[in-house]
């Protein structure tokens, strides 16, 4: 936000409603969340955005995204509008600005509304990831899960409601099919759902399991690399998705 | 909206934000919904409302809902936010009003500008039900999910993406919980679901796969009355969904 927000004026975005983007990335075997930071903001934050006053929302979440990861193509989903009155600081707000508001501006200007913030997540795959903060002064990183730190606003919230989400949703979206390449250990998917739904899975379950759901496929390949016996490789069964979904 | 809406100020209600209710309900092997007519409205829609400058948004889904049906303590659930610029209709707007707007209103009444709406849908007990149309000039029925007319703005696809996403989550939530008197037969838990399915299920695999799960308990205690035969009657099993959710 150190693009002058005070610059814009009011009419510019769709009134009182902002966009959170949860990002998740997995990469040997951890899972990570894309956060920001603004240069005179003290406290990280989810990448985020507003809506522009003729723009569709998910197509403005897709933009905001694309600012942020570079990437054009995402698996985005809508997970939960955070409605709550008080969920933004006013005076996390006001650290924004390079200059101090007068008494009308506070109390008129677009950005010193109540906001409520759409949250989307993407899972995306970490190798194809070009790391964008496209807007000046802007930091932009992936954390560990196990390391977010206190971030502004609810966004420590959005992230928890997010993981939730995708922890119930493990099984009827293809988790693991744009998280992880085309090709994979079988591994590789148990650390994902074990990450995932934070606890350990049998191994041998793990794999039958997912065998016969027709979910994933054995290649006739093997993965031979490092100081490990060789192993299978696997990959999603598209024709399984697109059946699905 | 024969209320009047014109009379109501600017920064009486959250800009741009309503909210719609999908209400579900089940009676006799039939998946019903509530939908509202405005006297000076043509077609009919469903539920919904504003949510007041200082209002937490899930409380007033609540406060809608109950307005709407009586009921004060409903299973409740976002499900998504409609987010496209051209979803409202203006003309179909400006015929809430009881007379001609100035040029002035028409591009400044909060209720002209572009509105994105959060939709929510409710199981609800059909037999706990008092209908309460509670604004005047207000007609309320309950509508058979295959008789459901075209309805205002997009709230045909609200109602579309309800049975999507209700369809999507049968397994996660407890579908049935909150649509089922507390004995019901199992014939009218399967007729529900092949109702939200829509498609037949196997009569014994259903029952067998429900009590396998731990979902559902037989009672000791037969229902009996009608020109069948005496069947068992089944509760769902509170402890499984305490434990779960």
């Amino acid at each position: 936000m150190s693009y002058d927000l005070l610059s814009i004026p009011n009419g510019h975005f769709h009134p009182g409603l902002s966009i959170d983007c949860v990002i998740f990335g997995f990469y040997k075997g951890e899972l990570k969340i894309l956060l920001n930071k603004f240069h005179n903001l003290p406290k990280w934050m989810l990448p985020g955005g507003f809506v522009l006053k003729n723009e569709d929302v998910n197509v403005a979440a897709h933009r905001i995204l694309q600012e942020r990861t570079g990437l054009e193509q995402l698996y985005l989903e809508q997970f939960y509008l955070f409605g709550e009155c008080n969920r933004s600081d006013v005076e996390m707000k006001l650290t924004s600005f390079n200059r101090k508001l007068t008494d009308e501006e506070m109390h008129t200007h677009w950005f010193m509304q109540r906001f409520v913030s759409l949250g989307y997540y993407a899972l995306v795959d970490f190798s194809k990831v070009h790391l964008n903060a496209g807007l000046c002064d802007e930091q932009c990183e992936w954390f560990h899960i196990k390391d977010v730190p206190q971030l502004c606003f609810d966004h420590n919230r959005i992230l928890e409601k997010a993981l939730t989400t995708l922890r119930r949703q493990v099984g009827i979206i293809p988790i693991g099919y744009e998280l992880l390449p085309e090709k994979f250990l079988m591994s590789d998917l148990r650390t994902l759902y074990e990450t995932i739904l934070g606890h350990a899975m049998d191994r041998r379950n793990f794999q039958r399991k997912l065998l016969a759901s027709g979910v994933v496929k054995q290649l006739d390949e093997m993965y031979t690399e490092g100081a490990f016996k060789p192993a299978y490789l696997y990959c999603f069964n598209k024709e399984y998705f697109e059946k699905r979904f």
